[in-house]
């Protein structure tokens, strides 16, 4: 990009689809977070002028993901007050950007970097304006833009299956070559609707802008809903490098494919490790546990014996003699010994979970549980596939949950399931046979 | 046997004191089942003409049995109608074996081949009959044999522990050197019961045939309760050859004793096999587990952590830190992380089975579950010692399954078995204080 | 000690309070028990005559823990017929001690050797009496000495915090130079209480008898909770050798730290121990097991990948997959498959434990179960922080314990904690698509 385009990064917090996942890109995939992955990506492309909107609630977290490192850029953090979704956000941030050039970030929006060497090549023609289309193998109810000769000829949101055919979906990354042009448009729409800046969209191309279309056949990572986080991790998954940092690994240590190892991490004995893995610093695994294709945050302690598979773990969590598959487990929560996340129906069928009150097919015939921060789930309590559960929430031990948990709640078996009889059985030392077992271990 | 002699094997399937096991016959142990086993055994004694009685229902798997490799020899499948037990087989087959020397064999008699050898011997003399006894330890509810100066001189049908005592019981493999003799007694007897054939048998002798009682002290094996497979596979397992086929073994896999392990198996990580053990073929022995003397049939993938021991497990079932000690596992069935097979009472007793609505003393303290094909067992869940399993039955993830479940079932746990409370707690960050468990891992 | 001085030994039994413990001075702490410590301590001393006081019902446990390998000494053993608490038992041995000097001990006082060097020392003066105290960091509900000059000038039985702030605490470690004076102190005092002993103490002082106190520093471990038993085992565990006799361990064993492993004991593939370890004769550490800082017994049965963490176990307990972290475990008890004592509460606050009735706060945020004799625990079952388990009770299946379970008790699942459906789902055979599971091990 050029040096005088500025960055409009819409950061104004998650949709509660997304529960109990709150504020996805403050996640970290590796040593960086997705907000992170996405400045510097843009960075690297050119831009050094930067503005972040964020929303009230998450303006905290926001302000913590800034990175320092990310020194030699101009960065502005903007809280959205108003309610207007995107439009509300480009308006938000209306005195900084006017009589400007400005690209639309949506940063959860995941792309790859050589996307961005094709948009420099096509900004090279100073466009009016550059949008990004991928053309999906299904239906999915986002944003499509009719095409004509290479030019946006109409921008519809969720228009259906028989309309979007054959059409590019929209990939946030909207550049204008004058900012002032979509400011107006902005104020031109009348809708208390959340499609605000698609119409917008819509009316700038209808009105004669012309705008490019850049065809996109890459990678496109999205988190609309939280089970979608397994599919980012799995891409980022990808791309790291394979590096250890002064990991201590026990000889015995077995490692199959890519890891990206950081510092200070402790792996112990008869660890098998199936790349691709990523393992946050200070993290430590235990004896005989196995790690397969997965994000480990830092300062895990994955106790003796547990199997990670297909997951996502943040930060500082603890497990013992676990088996999470397929799962997202975020920060601070810890698993009792022999507490497992089931991730397979018995009946083998798509995984149902409930979002918003709505019954969602997942798609996924292997999907575990979403866990929120601080939560605590007792020994040898079981979680049932698609199952969500909300931050400070417990599971008490020996508890089967097959629905989402809300935030805050503390489940656990009655005592009434039990009952108390006497015992007249009469054991006599030694009862236990001990050589009926066969005792050649 | 001599070359004119026709093999009639009573094949009609299995009786309900067997269910969940249907068909026994088909069962595999190694890589041969058990009708399989007694056609090559009888193949070798030098018979060539075989004629294999089954049942209606059963007749499809029977077909799939015969095996192809049995090249060399006549073989001719027969369905029988009528439900007149034995007696009813050999009239099926009243065409085929008219004026022939006959051998009427129950294949889950499983013997051993001397036997055979002893069975030439006397066939030698070209006797009007042989029939096969031994003398039990203790009584159990069968034929029994009234011998006079080594011929028979009576068949009874379980005539009780007092009438039987000292007498041989009868092991079904009987030798006629006149099958119309045979066939003439049958239409003599007036029963409605299904003890027809041993009352020819009977009259036969009692008529003045002489028939010679070759006497038996080897095993016999025969599976009456689905446990008994676990004996048989006992038997089987110190039969192999100590072989291994191909198998891909992971440099730190501990084998003790004898293993007959088939092609394309793999064992990972730190496995300990205590043999004997057969394990078939493409069967996956996961990291850190441990199978002591049991019968793995193929196709199986034994994940992580499990312990198999003094087990019989048919194909394609799938394991996941499980324990499954003294247990009978059918084919496609698969077992939750976590799920667990009881072998042993708290009170160290007899284990008691429920067979067609009786308590069935089991005489072992030693016995796990039973469990049909495509059952399907839940993370967590526990399966009581005796209990058995119907095919296509699921249970849930942390039921404790205390009685048979039938077939096509799912049992789960209440929902109403837990209550939801307010979690007052006030997690700080930290608050699981990882120090305190002196983490020298 | 000089030679002419008796030892009181005073073995009456445990309080209510120690439940489901039941004779604490019987509990082997490496391969002698408590009260054979003592004896040996005071042996080395330079005593050489024993009384040991004994209650009617620990008779016969007292009589079989008399080493016979403390030869060279002369031991009476009396058992104490009245109730009248430790002045009872002093005037059960009247007749023995009159005329003598004595010095009166609690063997559950558990005291470093080097306090016998300085009694000792402070005996060589030849001084009227010696007391034993000790200063403590915060109140306990014990008794307290008042001091005038390195003299005692009165003793007070649970004064409260206020009256024992910097006073000594009072070890029961008591010399008399004449027995008769304190017999008589005993006889004046009229109480119905259990602390005329500690009465007859303060009479004695108060009547001008010079008693020195000796001022102690050192460890002093009592057993009053069952938990406490845990910190005695770690004082303990500090103190055995770093010796391993004629243990069976295989090559993949890894230990660190000091660990003592007697004879006969077999350890197996991939064990992990990290000392202080103490391991009984003839036990066995199976595969993949983690023993850390924990008292075993001898005659266990350690079965494959359990771990046992700041753990004592009693003799001849059998455990399988199973996490037992801080608890006491008597002996002969068996755990199934999977069960495990959790020891961390989900909100990681103190573990409260009920003793005779009242919730007691045991100041600690790891602390398993007390588990007393003969108890059987089914599998995947979860016993519960700070739950007790009286001796001969079951605990079934899948339960989760969380409140004390009495002696000779079973608690099961109710049965209509479950529902058992028609299963209407057709499970093709392969319908379990091993492929998802992306079957790289």
């Amino acid at each position: 990009m050029t040096e005088d385009v500025i960055a409009v990064i819409l950061a104004a917090g998650d949709s509660g689809r997304l529960w109990p996942v709150k504020d996805k890109l403050n996640l970290y995939f590796g040593n960086i977070t997705l907000l992170n992955h996405s400045v510097r990506q843009l960075k690297k492309a050119g831009i050094s002028r930067f503005i972040i909107v964020t929303g009230k609630k998450n303006r905290q977290n926001i302000q913590s993901l800034i990175p320092e490192k990310n020194a030699g850029i101009s960065l502005n953090l903007i809280v959205q007050e108003n309610n207007l979704g995107m439009a509300g956000a480009i308006l938000a941030a209306k005195n900084l950007i006017k009589d400007n050039k400005i690209i639309v970030v949506g940063p959860s929006d995941i792309v790859e970097d050589y996307l961005f060497s094709d948009f420099n090549r096509l900004l090279a023609g100073d466009p009016e304006g550059i949008f990004v289309g991928k053309k999906l193998d299904s239906y999915s109810p986002l944003g499509f833009y009719d095409i004509d000769a290479g030019t946006i000829a109409g921008v519809r949101e969720k228009p259906g299956p028989s309309k979007a055919k054959g059409k590019p979906a929209a990939i946030i990354l909207d550049y204008y070559r004058d900012s002032n042009k979509l400011l107006t448009a902005i104020s031109a729409v009348r809708s208390t609707t959340d499609d605000i800046y698609e119409k917008a969209k819509d009316i700038l191309v209808r009105d004669g802008l012309v705008i490019k279309l850049l065809n996109y056949n890459g990678y496109w990572g999205y988190i609309k809903y939280p089970w979608h986080i397994l599919e980012v991790a799995s891409y980022f998954l990808n791309k790291f490098p394979d590096k250890k940092n002064e990991a201590v690994l026990h000889e015995t240590v077995t490692i199959r494919g890519p890891v990206f190892i950081e510092d200070n991490v402790t792996i112990l004995e008869n660890v098998k490790i199936l790349g691709p893995v990523f393992i946050g610093k200070s993290s430590l695994i235990g004896q005989n546990c196995l790690i397969r294709e997965s994000v480990i945050g830092e300062g895990n302690i994955i106790g003796f014996g547990s199997e990670i598979t297909r997951s996502y773990l943040g930060s500082n969590c603890w497990f013992h003699q676990n088996y999470i598959g397929d799962s997202v487990v975020l920060d601070n929560t810890s698993f009792g010994s022999g507490a497992v996340i089931a991730n397979y129906r018995l009946d083998g069928g798509n995984i149902i979970s409930e979002v918003e009150g709505k019954k969602i097919d997942t798609n996924r015939t292997k999907l575990g549980a979403v866990v929120g921060r601080n939560v605590r789930i007792g020994v040898n309590s079981s979680v049932m596939p698609g199952v969500k559960i909300g931050e400070n929430s417990f599971v008490g031990s020996g508890v089967v949950l097959n629905s989402d948990l809300p935030e805050n709640k503390y489940i656990e078996v009655r005592k009434d399931s039990y009952r108390v009889l006497n015992n007249k059985v009469n054991l006599k030392t030694g009862a236990m046979d001990k050589n009926l077992g066969n005792l050649k271990f």
